[in-house]
């Protein structure tokens, strides 16, 4: 089954758009977890009891896993392990942020897709496609391309106008992923839901492709203009991801459930 | 001290602009050493037993140790921990191309510089300077963004003119981390060897900022171009990287004797 695929099956049985950020971060962790042999991997086992039968998707960061060297990696593939065995119905994404000459990028396709089992990854257009053929060519898997990020100084080059025209340069990732770099249809974009102008507006340019949206919560998202602005004639096509203001809540199950049940009430 | 200091130490007392890059493939290594305990360290302490009194600096690229999960990671810890005590004055590059949002970098600050020890980063310039904050503010650490990378489909995005100038994203890239970024002087840029004009035009607009030259060798650029194009007025301010054409070449000294040999006939 390819990502595309796991992801729309998903999406009709849980019916629910929520990504459930699993960005353990061990300095935030309580004694609870951090007394355990495997303090992230328990942590996420937590969350993922909790919150399973609400999530289309979880996307751990790499970076809270990478900041403990070794043993962080070994516990990311520890829960990879326990997703794979216990829920393997749910998407998995990597949030790696990945990119660099085609050769190396098989690297990180080994890492990401193989050894670690995500279903898709996510990616910095800088490089172009030509580079990224390694990631694109995996027809089973999906590449979720930086469009327009979430934080506060994104538009620093993302909102530069190019080619002398009214287009920014998001526009331009947005236009190059869907006419060009999604031939095995196994692409997807980032859209912050801090910029819900811009979502809706690669929502116009893109179709059906799904749209991963960061920035709910913490961020300062909102999650009734991420719906408004974001999801496809066909009421679909959004993985909106909430990570701090799920995981690092005082009743995890609470905060999902108010978010689907927002989801719900829009549908 | 800061990795501008220690790389203009190291450039005074090697006389080379040689970066080693340990892209040590495992699917490359030969029996002679996929049979050891740890392969990837076992030929790297190769490799710059050779080469340690040719090299500016060291660059392994994350990807080849990522590709083996946590034994991977592990070797490149290994590989650090035997420059540090053996060759503590060689800079060591993390080529990682990384970037996220600024909390999320955190996790990447720790993991590449105080746990793994390096001196400097690889950045993707696509979120902007606010994102990688907690990469620049780190006054002891070098941030080498990508400015005009060497693979051939660079063009894509980098070329794309902006702002409705004669000004391309590269230039601009190049222009915001001179003008904006390097607040503590510790930034740098990586522009390909394959591309020696965009070299010329970025050292012109840069003064003597560091620049990281990948592309010479394997990917076809020419070192005499490079030097011709990219070195200071004062004869400084190149990191020039080979990687696949010396360690995996039959007799690696040889082939960095001989960079070498042509960066000096050229001083």
């Amino acid at each position: 089954m390819t990502f595309t695929q796991k992801l729309q099956k998903r999406e009709k049985v849980v019916k629910s758009w929520l990504c459930v950020g699993l960005d353990s971060d061990y300095a935030k962790l309580s004694t609870v977890f951090r007394d355990k042999k495997y303090p992230q991997l328990a942590f996420n086992r937590w969350i993922i009891e909790q919150t399973h039968d609400l999530a289309l998707a979880y996307k751990p960061n790499l970076a809270f896993y990478e900041a403990r060297g070794t043993e962080g990696i070994h516990e990311l593939e520890l829960t990879m392990q326990y997703l794979a065995e216990h829920f393997p119905t749910i998407v998995t994404i990597a949030d790696a942020k990945r990119a660099d000459i085609d050769s190396t990028n098989s690297g990180y396709v080994k890492f990401l897709f193989d050894r670690l089992g995500f279903d898709a990854v996510t990616l910095h257009p800088y490089l172009g496609r030509e580079a990224l053929v390694p990631f694109l060519s995996r027809k089973d898997k999906g590449c979720i391309i930086l469009c327009k990020t979430s934080n506060s100084g994104s538009g620093e080059f993302q909102d530069l106008r190019v080619g002398g025209k009214s287009q920014q340069l998001w526009m331009k990732v947005a236009a190059e992923v869907v006419g060009n770099w999604n031939q095995n249809s196994n692409c997807a974009l980032v859209v912050g839901a801090t910029y819900p102008k811009e979502l809706a507006a690669v929502r116009t340019m893109v179709g059906e492709m799904p749209l991963l949206v960061p920035g709910v919560g913490a961020q300062g998202g909102s999650l009734r203009e991420v719906l408004k602005a974001g999801l496809t004639t066909k009421r679909s096509g959004l993985i909106i991801n909430a990570s701090r203001g799920i995981i690092f809540a005082k009743d995890p199950r609470n905060e999902a459930e108010k978010m689907v049940q927002e989801m719900c009430s829009f549908r």
